[in-house]
């Protein structure tokens, strides 16, 4: 059995966003595994690993840390299961889009929800969180909130060739979903827990692909608390 | 022996973006081929190509035109020769970072440089390519000129992402190029030809990717008329 280390939220919400990207990564390779959720603040608990940041994967006796390193850890060690990258051109190109996505797209839609975040984050995360995502922003918080129309109008442009992208195929990934839609669709399955507002219009065909991502594997992260 | 059309500019110039992205792929394929370069306004000589753009490419009886389609057929017509996609998924990402790149960074780049490529098309197509142009941008080409400071920091702010891409990695697709590097190359190398401005900054990652980049077969696309 396979642990794995994530974010705990409050009412039992999973909101770290990498995690999501591991955790639909082993769905994929039909692993099964058992969820530990922590405090964003407990370093202690996750010293084991050598890092401070989750996702973290134990597979028996190996421990990986840090989401990509685990999304290449699964498909060399489980080559057997349903490929992530098929092949090496296809994990280049995964681990360029994983790095631009990290870089544009999280850095376009962390404003836009991180108010609403952090009334979601376990009260013992309150003070860490706030610190932490003030940093990252270089803002308060509620400065974040009240320009968020501007920052969702920005993440939308962003958006725009992601709606053309997805207007032409069913998934970023072609014909069936693989881990560049992973990385996509945990930007917006985080958006999904830690916020009431949709950042999606209705019938667009970013919402038709996500609600693909949303009914795989029995409803997986259909089925989960949101916002 | 293949035919490829693609624009002709002044003095040799070749400056059709797409047209680089299927002569990289011929190039990666070992395919020998015939360059006809045609004037952008002079529609009847691609005429029977079914559409008014370039690339088009004659393999002996079959034509084909655009250069997602085109690398589609070489893929699949010559499946014996290294591939361009290395798979489905690969083919999937590639189709995704193509539609990406011609929706965000092609918009980016443009008004960075189509004065400068305006002074090195064709005479044949100036007043063509005006009137082709200022519809993009929704400006004339002098005031594009005027503002290219401001276009230059939004597009520098865009490449962020691929300078840290190509940090971590020689090639936007891993170890060794593949299509979508031939997407990315085709930008740079459009602005390369187009303008005598360097809109990468020396001894960068991008700048040293590009630099292997041109340096592929035998420096194809560095020994060609630039800027």
């Amino acid at each position: 059995m396979i642990t794995l280390w994530e974010l705990k939220g409050k009412d039992g919400r999973r909101y770290s966003m990498f995690s999501w990207r591991t955790k639909m990564a082993l769905k994929h390779k039909g692993l099964d595994f058992e969820s530990q959720p922590v405090l964003m603040s407990d370093k202690a608990a996750i010293a084991f690993s050598g890092g401070k940041t989750v996702p973290i994967v134990r597979d028996g006796e190996r421990v990986v840390r840090d989401s990509w390193q685990i999304a290449e850890y699964l498909e060399d060690r489980y080559a057997d299961r349903p490929s992530l990258f098929g092949g090496a051109i296809g994990r280049g190109m995964a681990q360029a889009f994983n790095t631009w996505a990290d870089r544009t797209l999280l850095a376009l839609l962390m404003p836009v929800i991180v108010a609403d975040l952090y009334e979601r984050v376990d009260p013992g995360d309150d003070a860490y969180f706030r610190r932490q995502f003030e940093g990252f922003l270089q803002s308060t918080l509620e400065e974040a909130r009240s320009r968020r129309a501007e920052f969702a109008k920005r993440l939308d442009r962003q958006l725009e060739a992601w709606q053309a992208v997805l207007k032409r195929q069913p998934f970023v990934c072609g014909a069936a979903p693989a881990y560049g839609d992973y990385i996509l669709f945990s930007l917006f399955q985080w958006a999904r827990i830690a916020s009431p507002q949709d950042i999606i219009a209705a019938g667009t065909p970013l919402d038709q692909w996500r609600g693909r991502m949303l009914e795989l594997y029995d409803g997986f992260a259909r089925n989960v608390p949101t916002a």
